[in-house]
């Protein structure tokens, strides 16, 4: 039994495709401790939620002394329905189309466990410990540009998950009708113009055609090309990789334009390994952004305190928290969740 | 002084480019009496707020004795800042850039005044008493298809503003990067792929490339074109018209398939004159909707419920109020304002 005044404690979970990650945290003293397994995909859901109950069962023995539980957090791919928390068609998660995720794992811990995209996680922590904290704002759209494209929408405090909780898919929203066919069955999804996954597909479509012999050179010497590849060539100067970033940039600007005048929010953070390039995106976002979104040209940082209007302006920004995002918004989740809302169908 | 079980009594004002419209209204007896003036844009704002003002005066002469006034509201061409209640550029009220709009009524009404764009009060009005009411919905989206695109969002109940008041303007998301240009600054806005503007502009460029021969003879007949002779057309077999909101219907699906990926809301209405053709629109609208969102593809009516869903699904519909909703919205603005919220900043 926790004593009356006894630190809250909480479990986090972040489940990725490739390796999924437990701790135990506290507010006060942040992540305690964190156990990092590969997901046994082959094993099937019932093994990985298996593993992540052993972990999590671990933590709890070691740091739920004298400390009062708050809940068990956890980041999943999606997309996934909530309240449910079922999964379908999770394009990272593969053989887990319909899994009650959030069933199997109550069944195996008898605790409340919070359940939420990864993407939303993410946001959750860019709100309360990273920009949103730093800015003061209580509303704010996250961009995780990484293999695909994530994304997490808060509003007034609380994560927006929509009628079925599959809110928050802007990742899929489409930039170019005509353009590369995307894993959800459109065409010209953000996800295939401004992924790491994209960057490095816009390479290989240049390389094939002969168009860039920099970009060619470097694949032959590297065997293969990822998106850190390409910042390092554009960095360096090369035309063909800063024109590349250039593009996903624009790509990424006409998303974000239609986004701020859906959404009027006070900031929109970018995140994601793509974003680690910031300086090779920026220029072009924002060209998009002054063009695309009147909001954004009446309201830019600046611009909406000289018209009188009270508040900071829209905001698009770089993440603060890097890597750790996810896990750290697991690990928050149960101090939050009090706070989401479905849309009342 | 009115009675204690007095009758709640408001006035609604839809302000328009063209014409301004007030009415008293009580929620038992709806409108108890409406006034139709010209909207006097060349005698400058203040004098068409002194128009609007004696109205209401009248009205409330005639209506408030024995009624308790719970506000007036008024729905007015965006973009509209809010909560200072000042016009940015309205297109449709030229000379009104920087009004304060809001200010100057309650100076001369010594009244609350609630302000929202036509947009808005027409979403407003569709919820409270159109298809939100006969679903029990309690968040939607409502685009507008007349003379420009017009959008309003309402989530749990509350119209969303965002941090400016400047939320809901997916009329200016982006359908195609290199569209035709819009008054806004960008290109292949929402707005110029399926207003009545451009169906009209669609058909004045097929003809001027000598591809429409029965467009050509219609407008040579009537000497100009509106989005209503292109709809008979469309009725009577003429296959450019068809093609014409053919390609209005897939432009809609896209914009629509971007906002249920993001806002995963219930209900999505179409309203304005363009819905009135629903039935040209439709098919290759939900065309669009299947490939271009996977949230409506696992979502749509009949479909969520198979897969065990706790919700009606995503309904697409055509608005059930038609063009009184601008008017009833006003109306009932002052019995809803007290839940319409502004995003933190």
């Amino acid at each position: 039994m926790a004593p009356e005044n006894a630190q809250v404690l909480t479990i986090g979970v972040d489940l990725g495709g490739t390796s999924l990650r437990v701790a135990a945290y506290t507010p006060e003293q942040g992540v305690l401790n964190s156990i990092t397994l590969r997901t046994r995909l082959e094993a099937g859901p019932l093994a990985v939620v298996d593993d992540m109950c052993e972990a999590i069962g671990q933590l709890l023995d070691q740091y739920s002394e004298g400390r009062e539980l708050a809940g068990i957090g956890v980041g999943s791919p999606g997309p996934l329905e909530l309240p449910a928390g079922r999964l379908h068609h999770p394009p990272n998660l593969p053989g887990w189309d319909g899994f009650p995720l959030l069933e199997e794992m109550e069944k195996r811990l008898n605790r409340p466990v919070i359940l939420e995209s990864d993407a939303n996680v993410a946001a959750l922590a860019e709100y309360a410990l990273g920009l949103g904290k730093t800015l003061g704002v209580e509303s704010l759209c996250m961009l995780t540009l990484g293999t695909g494209v994530g994304n997490g929408i808060i509003l007034d405090g609380k994560l927006w998950h929509g009628a079925t909780g599959m809110g928050g898919e802007a990742g899929h929203m489409t930039i170019y009708p005509d353009g590369p066919l995307c894993g959800c069955g459109n065409n010209g999804c953000l996800e295939v113009c401004a992924s790491a996954t994209a960057l490095v597909s816009a390479a290989e479509r240049l390389i094939a055609a002969g168009r860039a012999p920099g970009l060619a050179l470097l694949k032959s010497k590297c065997g293969s090309l990822t998106a850190l590849d390409l910042a390092e060539a554009a960095q360096q100067g090369d035309a063909d990789a800063l024109e590349i970033y250039a593009e996903t940039g624009r790509a990424l600007g006409i998303c974000l334009a239609g986004l701020i005048n859906i959404l009027n929010l006070p900031l929109y953070v970018v995140g994601g390994g793509v974003a680690n390039s910031w300086d090779l995106l920026a220029p072009s976002m924002f060209e998009e952004l002054e063009r695309r979104s009147y909001v954004y040209a009446l309201t830019a940082p600046g611009r909406a305190a000289a018209k009188g209007m009270p508040c900071g302006g829209t905001e698009v920004l770089s993440a603060k928290l890097g890597a750790e995002a996810g896990l750290l918004g697991a690990c928050i989740l149960p101090l939050h969740s009090a706070k989401a809302s479905l849309a009342t169908a």
